[in-house]
């Protein structure tokens, strides 16, 4: 077998050296996570404005070929409660929900972005991820944390009401609240606090009545699976259906079907960046999850193969009835918890869901909405994280004004705008940060070779010579500010006679800084004044060696500081005098 | 009089000191640079496909509120090739030639441009008109150059034609080229060979006749002058205007009119983009022709009040039957060239328009357009130069693909996508090189306490010890890079007992990076190996010690990388060697 064609198919290395061991942790793994994942799938397909099965069939096809492409042993992909909010706000705008077109639409929304994410492995384009920084990233996560709440306030109580921003969500329910179902408050209402409970109570409690670790997790994880239990038997028992609580209803018994995304022009030009959008936040989630995961087994993931194997469980979901998936946060950590070894753990699970499909349908008929609306709630505000608010004001308002930018735009224009003003505000406040450089005028540390601000040090200076230290890669973006800074720093000094420019810092000079530093140097030249430089590194120098700015260069570049300063800063003609 | 009022109102500083040498000096100027505005304004109104009387009011109220608010002494400010070509291609696209909408339109686009330019220049944000490099402003102009001269081929041709980039106009030219009218070739070609002519050879012909400079000046600068007298006369003598040849008409004689921009919100929303575009490059153009020709007389320019200063003339413009204005290239050099000496040159230039558009208009009846189309052809040919490609290749792939694309771009999809597509993609290679930074393992270069990279240089290295420069900033786009690097340096080297990262080149730390080298800190305080930092600059520092790194650091952080090397790199139980 080659070895290129083992990199971007994992399953035929890991596969190879499959045995027992890791078969029986994988099996008890995979029942761990199915028995999460139903209820789960049904929630995050109401999440995401499609019938409960699509939840199913999103959870099937991608989690077999995540398992054959990706790179993670523990990633567990399908639905997550981000992405579905992400799918249910993009459809919404080009059709309604409950339509035929709704479900293509989403089968075309995972197709464009599987096919987008498989693009990027191929190209091996992971970094492209990074433009998401951590602050754009958590800012995000709490407002989609709250917004997804807010988005289920409707099932709790029993109204209709729509809105992809808080301000519309809230003002929606607020219209319909004389339609509130007091039944579906109370079934809604006891499920969220029997959830919150078992969240915080549930494994310490049965940690002091003595139970095993592996009850106490299974039984842990299936506080979902019994409120979802107890609460489809209360609306059958009770026939509480009749006194309008929604229930899920009708749910085909069935495999995944073969389906297809809908492909005209319109609809992918409609749906194209929003799955872009899609992709790059569900691939930063994954990816952030998985490198989490496999650095407490001291394992690594490859990025770009991430991309490839998210990609093909996206195109997965489109063919088979399902909407955009990526690997989950929850899902992931149990699975990891649970001990799977393998992705082997992720097909197992995939059949148990298939198995749930055939056979377990009919039982959710009674199921209540407000129930599933009480998991995602109660999943979400998990999410929901301000102190990132704090942290972040207290080491840079830079940082901090992304944060809240991506916080208040998300809630208030919706996750799109918010995500996407979060990555624009990011990049512009870099480029506003490097605009205007950190230029420190430097001196000899006394008894060293070493040079420090002196503003901040005691050193040693000569009037004849100004040494700039420039803390910034010289670019388009800054490459006047220097012409102007020098111009005043060298008219204020009437004693200069010698600038040198220490560039211990300047990790690039691109053409419009080239043309500045030519500009910089006839002036100089003009004014009698040399300019050297110093300390430039490797690449710097090469890149410098192809202009003629060298060749013309109205003084010397020096290999360090301290030889400038032996050239320049010892006074030749006066006893050498710290300053 | 108060301070600040002066420095907005730049005319309060320099009209206090004027005298009478200055003004016999502006007035010269003024003669010679209205001679040359004349064709150029009536040249202009037609390539952004306006009345020809529109060129001639936007020189008049702009010029002279430029005067009042700007802060060159030489910048003449009017419509400008690059700007009408960019006005002609928006308002294309919401109205149609010729009718009011488009004149409108056109008012609107000036008072957008003003509003926005104005509103920059109060709050300072001048630097933004940094984020056009130098390549991608040189690869815009040639490009601009050649659409120009393309969109007046149909002019020259005698032909209708229309379109807004290259392939367009060629194909729209070949469609129509069965109703060429040979007569207007005949005056194209020879008006545009003359100017060409002119341009090359006239200045040292007069001067080997022995002609006075002043002398020189005019008759080169009256060019165009000479073609309009010269091409009006034959066509109103051979009475052309009956066989085909389209000529300039009936033009108002009229002082400029007051007129009110269109403000319904729909137009608003189509032209505000094209506005901040027009505005930017404008601007853009106009501080660099106001730089250097200030750099001459060691004068300087303030760019933010210059924000002011054209946003008036904009908003002049608009209320004054104008269209978009900037300060020209080749007007502001002949201004300087004929020795303005403040902005009253402008002033008198205003007049002395004033004067020509009630009195000289009906001379320009029998004007034929061709004639205007060659004076532009030759005057924008000027602008294309290709020599921009040869130079960024030489010196960085990167900027000379961002010089190519906007060309390409410019000249295949309209000038508007070309400059944003150049800014968009100067910014992502920007960020694509800064996301993998270099980063160099250093040692001890003999006999000094200077580090430098172990690839390029002889230097001393102990085996316990890595250290790293890292020369970029670390901030969200490459800060899981640097987790990565240290990762795969670490597991590969198991003698190494600790790490020294060298932050000479680090800039900032952003708080993406802060909590990259937070893992990075856990990750080798579980390896036992230690995290320490050198030559951290100050702002870097201080940052830092705002976070919780510096005091969960598994190190300690060195002044300089000397004192770093002496307590690790020197062995202490054998003898020290050089490696």
């Amino acid at each position: 077998m080659s070895h290129p064609l083992r990199r971007f198919v994992p399953i035929l290395d890991w596969g190879r050296r499959y045995d027992r061991n890791a078969l029986s942790n994988d099996l008890i793994a995979a029942v761990i996570v199915t028995i999460m994942l139903i209820p789960q799938s049904l929630a995050y397909a109401l999440l995401a404005g499609l019938p409960p099965e699509a939840g199913i069939y999103a959870s099937i096809a991608p989690i077999i070929l995540y398992a054959v492409f990706g790179t993670s042993r523990a990633l567990a992909v399908g639905p997550v409660a981000v992405v579905s909010l992400l799918t249910a706000s993009t459809i919404g705008q080009v059709a309604e929900q409950g339509t035929a077109g709704y479900a293509v639409a989403a089968l075309t929304l995972a197709f464009l972005s599987g096919a987008f994410l498989v693009l990027l492995g191929v190209l091996r384009l992971g970094f492209l991820a990074n433009f998401l920084s951590h602050p754009v990233i958590a800012g995000f996560i709490t407002a989609s944390g709250i917004l997804i709440a807010a988005s289920q306030l409707k099932h709790i109580l029993g109204v209709s009401a729509h809105g992809h921003t808080l301000p519309e969500m809230l003002l929606s329910i607020a219209r319909h609240l004389h339609e509130i179902n007091w039944i579906t408050v109370g079934i809604g209402v006891l499920a969220a606090g029997f959830l919150f409970w078992v969240r915080a109570n549930l494994k310490p409690l049965l940690k002091k009545l003595g139970a095993g670790p592996l009850l106490t997790d299974l039984l842990a994880k299936g506080g979902p699976v019994f409120a979802v239990v107890a609460t489809t038997l209360a609306v059958w028992g009770l026939n509480l259906g009749e006194q309008g609580v929604r229930i899920v209803g009708d749910v085909p018994q069935s495999l995944p079907p073969l389906t297809l995304p809908g492909l005209s022009s319109d609809l992918i030009g409609a749906l194209l960046l929003p799955a872009i959008l899609i992709s790059i936040i569900g691939f930063v989630e994954s990816v952030s999850v998985a490198q989490t995961l496999a650095a407490k087994k001291r394992q690594r993931i490859d990025p770009d193969q991430e991309l490839i194997g998210l990609g093909a469980a996206n195109l997965g979901a489109a063919f088979t009835g399902g909407f955009p998936v990526t690997g989950g946060f929850s899902r992931s950590v149990v699975n990891f918890d649970a001990g799977a070894e393998t992705p082997a753990a992720g097909i197992f699970t995939a059949v148990g869901l298939a198995v749930a499909a055939v056979a377990l349908t009919p039982l959710v008929y009674f199921l209540p909405k407000a129930t599933l609306a009480a998991t995602i709630i109660v999943a979400v505000l998990s999410l929901v994280d301000f102190t990132i608010l704090r942290k972040t004001w207290a080491y840079s308002r830079a940082d901090f004004t992304a944060v809240a930018a991506t916080i208040l735009l998300t809630l208030g224009l919706g996750v799109e705008v918010g995500v996407a003003s979060g990555v624009a505000i990011s990049v512009l406040l870099h480029l506003y940060k490097t605009s205007s450089p950190h230029v420190a005028e430097v001196g000899l540390v006394p008894g060293t070779q070493h040079f420090r601000n002196i503003l901040r040090h005691e050193v040693e200076t000569v009037p004849a010579l100004v040494t700039l230290r420039v803390d910034e890669s010289l670019y388009f973006v800054n490459a006047r500010f220097l012409e102007d800074l020098i111009q005043s720093r060298v008219t204020a000094g009437c004693e200069v006679r010698d600038v040198v420019l220490m560039f211990s810092a300047v990790n690039e000079v691109d053409y419009s800084a080239l043309e500045s530093l030519e500009a910089i140097n006839a002036r100089l030249r003009d004014m009698g004044v040399g300019l050297h430089l110093s300390e430039v590194k490797g690449p710097v120098m090469d890149r410098l060696r192809r202009s003629h700015l060298i060749e013309a260069l109205n003084g010397e570049v020096f290999l360090s500081q301290y030889d400038a300063w032996q050239r320049f800063g010892v006074p030749k003609d006066v006893p050498q005098v710290a300053e």
